[in-house]
């Protein structure tokens, strides 16, 4: 716990990711299933520690040990609590009651399953003064099978689930997202009396609100874009989701600089960065941890990925950077070349048809088309180092652990196993021999074979 | 023709085929073009099939033979009824008569560029006891110059043509596919009475219907989708039909438990087989014959054709699975990498820039970056066999026939032209020899000519 | 000056390139900026030539001197006119009146920044006898802050700014397009008379209409769609230029007969030239310069610039065909193969893992997997010759200068540095060893250092 904080009161977060989603018809859990190429679990958790929330609880279920072990690897073992049996969403939230232990603050309730949610969203539940329950409302296009929120201004009376709504009522087009917030006190208390007398005997925490009003505390809505609220709970809304996404960023990118000529083309993870004048040509998929600077270039079909490109390189098209590829300045990665855990240095080529994997390619050096960092053994990885302005003819295969010196060079399709020094020129390959009128005698006998076939 | 027959009236399809499709612009007959990557006429003979359809006759034009002869590959030359010339649909209809022959039953009209017509759509047609003409009609969205259906319920008492129609009637947005069923004593009878004293002295099929009602014959109207009886005339159209296919492929898939962040980046062939749990990233295009486990991966620039993957496999990104490619469980194929009729058994790995031609992978075997199956001599093609757990060195050529034993090892850069035991390394490969300073001098030279220039 | 001259009037166009262009956020100047690979201001220039415009000017800002650069290597200085400072729209035309000397003539004023504009658009403006001010109007979705035309019939009384606009007037749909036609003299008389007693202080091109009507010089609108006349202002108006551009290309070649089953993921360059029967699968780029004839087959994730490819080739999957690139008929260019500067003759093959560069293949000449035409020694670039008929084996490297003769082969893994004569067989690799259970121990040494890390 932090000794000091900005806010007016300490802040905690109880994400809902016990969900089966068996609707997803993945043996992935379904809050394990990517946005951005981030677990949507992620991106509430990202969401949580950016409102500053001190504490952050995560209920799972027992059914999806992957779950667990991945809240455990973000946020260690204080931040699970385990719902077991399901039995809705109040009585999950109750899960994190003990694990809360004395926290004092308020609390906000979101989902593992609403990815689009962002910190900014969130905040006004947290406004000051307001010690009561707050919804996230949202206007929505198709209201549905949708809660609606009763309102009298901000002020909200009541949440009816669609299934009771009156006519009157099912006009309303204020649903609510299922993202509450309350003083953490106020929230365990109303949930102590949240009853399961209903179709499916689960406790809701939407009654929390008529609870709340029964007893006179001040509960009110704050409104959030709808598409911020989605949930998923079926491929197809994921896929919406990302697509809802992807156009968030590609508008970001456009808006700071960055020229596409057909965004909708081009794919980000979430953590993409991308410098103002950079070009993006049409089909290029960004994995995460991909850094590109001002002024570069990156053509079609490449896919990169925890790489960095430095100012006016130039990568693709049908160019892969892997992690730990680092692309100085003017660095150029042509067609059909891989580039991982490789920094190059300002003005190195590799242009054609290559695989450059754990080293250091200097300066200005030249890697062949055709040519092969032989860095694994079948057991282990090795590196191989090209020196400044050292050329490497097409074809050669260096195996690692290996070391080109500066403006050596190594003679097409040699298999260099030595060190090259500085200067000098290596070769290994054998000699030209001819078979003089050969081809023309095996030619015309496998003529005359397929003719017989 | 089958012995037995679960309909109540044997059933026979007449599948037009015979228009010129000159609006297509293009030297491949209409009805050969794809859908899906299978011909429109295929489509349309699988739908019939899947009715259960005893004969199938398909009415070509004299002007292309290749229609002829894809229809008699697939269904014989009993198959085939020639209208020559052209005068009309009705007239293409009697051109099967013949070819019928002694048929008893129920014969329905369908069309060879109507690729989205499925059997569920036309099997109402086939209601029992309807004794009449039934034609499929649809709500059009926009009805045009489509025939307007007049209807007393699903009484089809008109089919009236858009440009004798009144403002009353072109108000009707029920209109006609040209999709047809009838007993066929009735509907030949039928045929023989429609004259040609029209504009284009055609003889058009639609008559019938007037034809049924003068002679108190029943008469009515099913209903299809409007975007299953979409017909394709020109090219834009056909690639309506296509994305029409592709979006009801990629529903399919997603509703099935595959995850794809950009399914609108997917494209599907017609017999595309997909399990639960796969991942498919952005840029993939299936051809015919992919079958993909549960719980693969399929990368990025992937292009998958005639392959199985199985479970647990990740290809790509920049994969080209080739037909006969069978990728065993939890195996590797990464970018820049071709197989094509190769067995990889479960853990093998052949990651960067290889081509796999004809041949059997062991499993676990690990194929170095750059090899190249060897399997072509210029006339015919052998096959290379890599034991389990063997490793073939980067940049290796291995020339087929020729077998690698298990847990052999091949060097880097080596030609192998003779078979490896298990467990022996082989090498063939120049030896490492240097020219000290050559490289320094060479380019001290060569900079100095540059510079001249 | 042309002696002779098929319109009425000598034609002149002044095109605005003087903006900034912050909004773009980029370092490009923002008329270089490319819609379908063309800078938006060869766009504009291209219009103004084939209008048959005489005398081109081009008035640029004295920021930017890469679209000076950039006009003069197309036009020559005489196109030149400099405005400095940037004072509004009025007067950067002024400062084209001096360049234009002594031309007598019709002036049409269009920008640098509206790239979709055709001549055919604006060839309205230079209709016979019209000797007043002729403004090119569009009907706007959403008229905005757009100036609105007010017209009575084609007669345009004025031109209101919208923050300036009544209600009645902001109701009117039909607005002002920027581009403005008049009889050189007149021009530059009203010019004269525009004051900048505005709140930016600047000259505008606009107000010309106002005074033209003071004097009683006849004045009106002629119609362009709006998309013809979007102007580019930021990146994503950029990227919108750029999806019109390219959905007029996609409609226009599938009405030519070009077979694509997904048109939205094809992209075009402006030049771009494909002949009738020719097929484009998914996921293909053209860069300038390519010209595919009819019956050609492109594959998926192909990328073609400045290369031609003549009837029944085929073309990738992900073929990379760059300039110079010239494919014979039926020539098979396949995965991960790049060309460039190679003519190959009708039939030759080059299906996997190789870089084609500088050289001629003969007819009916087998290129082998991971084969490289070493092209360059770091310094300067040499030609590779393969002969009709020739078998250059897989992973061969042949080291230009050099040639392969007719009929001749080449070994697999090769590295040719001498030429071959015609119908020999060339090896230059080393002779095969093995070291017997070399590779079983050694696998046991390294399994047993792994399991002791």
């Amino acid at each position: 716990m932090t000794a000091h904080h900005p806010h007016s009161h300490p802040r905690a977060a109880i994400i809902l990711a016990a969900g089966q989603g068996t609707r997803m018809k993945s043996p992935l859990p379904k809050v394990l299933h990517p946005v951005g190429q981030r677990a949507m679990l992620d991106h509430a958790i990202d969401a949580a520690e950016a409102l500053g929330c001190e504490r952050i609880v995560v209920v799972v279920g027992s059914h999806s040990p992957e779950v667990r072990d991945h809240v455990v690897r973000r946020l260690g073992e204080d931040a699970i609590a385990v719902q077991d049996p399901p039995l809705g969403t109040g009585h999950a939230v109750r899960a994190a009651e003990a694990v809360l232990g004395d926290f004092i603050g308020h609390v906000v309730v979101t989902y593992g399953d609403v990815p689009l949610l962002k910190a900014a969203d969130i905040e006004p539940v947290f406004a000051d003064g307001h010690e009561g329950v707050t919804v996230i409302g949202f206007e929505a296009r198709d209201p549905g099978a949708y809660g609606r929120l009763i309102l009298d201004g901000d002020d909200l009376l009541a949440i009816t689930e669609a299934k009771e709504a009156s006519e009157d009522v099912l006009a309303i087009t204020a649903c609510n997202s299922g993202v509450m917030a309350a003083p953490v006190g106020l929230l365990f208390d109303l949930l102590a009396e949240v009853k399961n007398d209903n179709a499916k005997g689960e406790y809701y925490l939407t009654d929390v609100v008529e609870l709340a009003r029964k007893r006179g505390a001040p509960t009110r809505a704050v409104f959030a874009a709808e598409d911020s609220v989605m949930g998923v709970n079926a491929q197809g809304e994921l896929a919406q989701a990302e697509a809802l996404f992807q156009s968030t960023q590609r508008e970001h990118f456009l808006a700071a600089g960055v020229t596409m000529s057909a965004p909708e083309t081009v794919h980000f993870a979430w953590d993409t960065a991308i410098g103002a004048g950079t070009t993006i040509e049409p089909f290029v998929v960004f994995g995460p941890g991909a850094v590109v600077a001002e002024g570069a270039r990156i053509r079609s079909f490449s896919h990169i990925e925890g790489a960095k490109v430095a100012t006016k390189a130039e990568v693709g098209p049908y160019a892969r950077l892997r992690p730990g590829a680092d692309l100085g300045e003017g660095v150029k990665v042509g067609n059909f070349v891989e580039v991982k855990n490789v920094r190059m240095d300002a003005g190195a080529k590799a242009n054609h048809l290559a695989y450059l994997g754990d080293g250091h390619v200097g300066a200005k050096a030249n890697i062949g088309a055709g040519t092969i960092f032989c860095n694994y053994d079948g057991f282990f990885k090795h590196r191989t180092t090209v020196g400044e302005g050292a050329f490497v003819g097409s074809n050669s295969s260096l195996v690692a652990p290996v070391t080109i010196g500066a403006g050596a060079m190594v003679g097409s399709g040699s298999v260099v196993t030595k060190d090259v020094a500085p200067g000098d020129l290596a070769l290994a390959r054998g000699q030209q021999t001819t078979k003089a009128g050969w081809a023309a005698r095996f030619m015309a006998t496998m003529r005359a074979k397929k003719a017989a076939k």
